[in-house]
């Protein structure tokens, strides 16, 4: 089945706020098999809202019309509506007595526009607020069906999961499975061309999509039944790993490289540590992110100028001296007196060139990352892109080091 | 003048991400006076892209179509804007020598499609894209500019902004004159209300947006002289100055609050250090993100557990034991340690309760920071809103210390 969303909020229009409710009602409508592949905004203009949904009945059989359901004058979105499809308007009487009642308990006066906040669509049903005053609607006719929800995200989102999603499982039915895989440290085309020369699974659709952090596969099974479908997914999860396993860090819906490693090393019960040059703390405040981060780090060091890592953490003057602060000597030094000083199980150094110049002849982009384990030690070089920028960079350079470590545990 | 934007990513119509990208083009054009009522969203679908662009055609004379122009299979934005404009495709040849320049750098392998990352459409200009691998095209013909822009919202923004704004500028011409001003450590409603009460010139259109780490609150003068301008938004700069100015940090297009620290560090020619508990390291890793902070910043600790702050950093064990981790005594021990072992002129401790526990019987948002300054040292006591959640918290901790550390050296 598809659908067209069609948000109507001046304050999208003019740039003044992103349109949030568009990706919440896409993507639960994506999880019942319902494609939205046209999404309009327009501002609160009953000419356009007319245009907009006469389109929108020309090529898809479920509209949502969102926002403009308050009760000020540049709200026109309902009544806008009712004349597009030639209708009119009831009022949800039960609705109307909460809103009375409502304005009575903060004791502030009603304006005469607050009674259109309990009117919806003629011929379909009101669709409840579970957390403010005004109805939606859900209107079913000529072969269309066409839903009414109100713009603050707090009540779009109570609507949605409340009101209207038990009504939208009822008309589709059609089954869907589909499992999110997340990557490190390559880019979306360098994975997406590996991926798919191994790909010989047509009944799994996979999707590739670039987040801050890692690269997120999705696949995806329509219409199968459910013992099938995991059949299905399986194998091609089992076959990407296979081909691009050094940069997968796990499935699932609610998951972060960092979480992962916070939590591999509390099982293990290890302590990790840093010394920083580059990344400046980065790497620990990543670390920091997760709650309970406490028992598995106790604290670290920046040590961002020679001088520190010499005085404060005692990597030895000669190791700079002879090979470069950009070195993997000083990398491995790093990580092994971070980890002797903060008295922990795994030291990580990370030393390179953040940009935007370059320092020992070295460019921007180019990290040394040590990491030292109970039992040894290890070093690796990377060779970020300078136009990622100073900030990318070391953002990635959290990442790989974060990767590694992952695959070191496991 | 009117403009339709029309943003392409199946990654947007499945609501994975929200469309930002179409939130900055509408707000930089609506301070250009160019109005976008009309906003369509569309999957990389090249039958969608071509009915999207024949539609905004009809309506409207400057067209703008974002995202799909990447190297992999489903990035078909470009080849289907050129055949919707029936024209062909030209190579940027400085653009195809640059990718194949950062690739050899990388040593990684090139795919055939990254080539297609120079085109632009023929009988336009290529749009420069300083951050990343697509060009950008701007096409003029038959009564209609039409402009192609790239996805991430990182190349998105820095082509806007560096190659597309200056080209727009030229095509509308109507004089508008606007100031940023920048402001931390109060919610947009509380600095709204206060900024309103104040303000008597109607000529300046003051308005508010939230970034992740500030507002900012935007001043407009539409259709006046120079002169008459910029007397007119001095006056109201003043005015809101000296309303809310201990929220203030600056006014200008390109600042942040830790450059402006940094800046101001350098040019006192002091050096920053730092202890840090809550924040995890995010206080040194934010200073690190400015380009030339080792001009101010040697290193620091991150002191996690009671134990790193006495053993490490030599807090009395006194002081934990009579006043608690989370206490004014901690902070400014935390800040005059540091300093004295990093051999500072400027010392900061962070320590608090990042949650989602509370600590010490004080609840999540309660945050200490300690400011040991050349000849005293002070403290500061935090209640955030509990509900910000873990890492606003500690990202709202580092801001209002780097605000305070700004109006400690102006």
């Amino acid at each position: 089945m598809e659908a067209e969303i069609i948000a109507v909020g001046t304050e999208i229009t003019l740039g003044q706020i992103v349109n949030s409710n568009g990706r919440l009602l896409a993507d639960q409508l994506r999880q019942l098999g319902i494609e939205s592949h046209w999404q309009v905004t327009i501002d609160d203009d009953p000419n356009r809202i007319d245009q907009a949904i006469q389109q929108a009945w020309s090529r898809t059989e479920l509209i949502f019309v969102c926002g403009g359901l308050g009760p000020t004058d540049d709200d026109r979105t309902l009544q806008a509506t009712a004349d597009a499809l030639k209708i009119g308007l009831k009022v949800d009487e039960e609705q109307w007595q909460a809103i009375q009642k409502d304005f009575q308990r903060r004791q502030i006066p009603m304006v005469p526009d607050n009674k259109r906040q309990a009117y919806y669509l003629a011929g379909g049903e009101p669709l409840a607020n579970p957390v403010g005053l005004a109805v939606g609607s859900f209107w079913q006719g000529r072969g269309h069906t066409v839903v009414v929800l109100p713009g603050p995200p707090r009540e779009f989102k109570a609507m949605v999961t409340e009101s209207l999603l038990p009504k939208l499982k009822a008309l589709t039915g059609k089954p869907i499975m589909s499992r999110n895989m997340h990557f490190v440290g390559c880019s979306e085309s360098e994975l997406m061309d590996r991926i798919q020369e191994y790909l010989t699974t047509k009944e799994v659709v996979v999707t590739s999509y670039v987040q801050p952090n890692e690269v997120q596969v999705r696949l995806t099974v329509h219409g199968e039944a459910r013992t099938e479908a995991n059949r299905l997914l399986d194998q091609v999860e089992h076959d990407i790993v296979q081909t691009v396993g050094q940069h997968y860090f796990g499935t699932g819906n609610n998951i972060s490289l960092v979480r992962e490693v916070v939590t591999l090393l509390k099982a293990k019960h290890l302590h990790i540590t840093a010394a920083e040059s580059l990344t400046g703390g980065l790497f620990q405040a990543t670390i920091c992110s997760v709650p309970g981060a406490s028992n598995v780090f106790n604290g670290g060091l920046v040590t961002y100028a020679a001088a520190v890592k010499e005085k404060l953490l005692g990597v030895p003057t000669d190791t700079i001296d002879k090979f470069g602060v950009v070195s993997a000597e000083t990398a491995e030094a790093m990580a092994i007196h971070s980890k002797q000083l903060l008295n922990a199980d795994i030291g990580v150094g990370f030393t390179g060139v953040a940009g935007p110049d370059s320092l020992e002849g070295q460019p921007a982009g180019t990290v040394w990352i040590g990491i030292a384990y109970p039992d040894h030690v290890e070093s690796f070089e990377l060779h970020l892109s300078k136009q990622l920028g100073r900030q990318n960079i070391r953002m990635q350079s959290v990442q790989r080091a974060l990767l590694l470590i992952y695959h070191g545990l496991k």
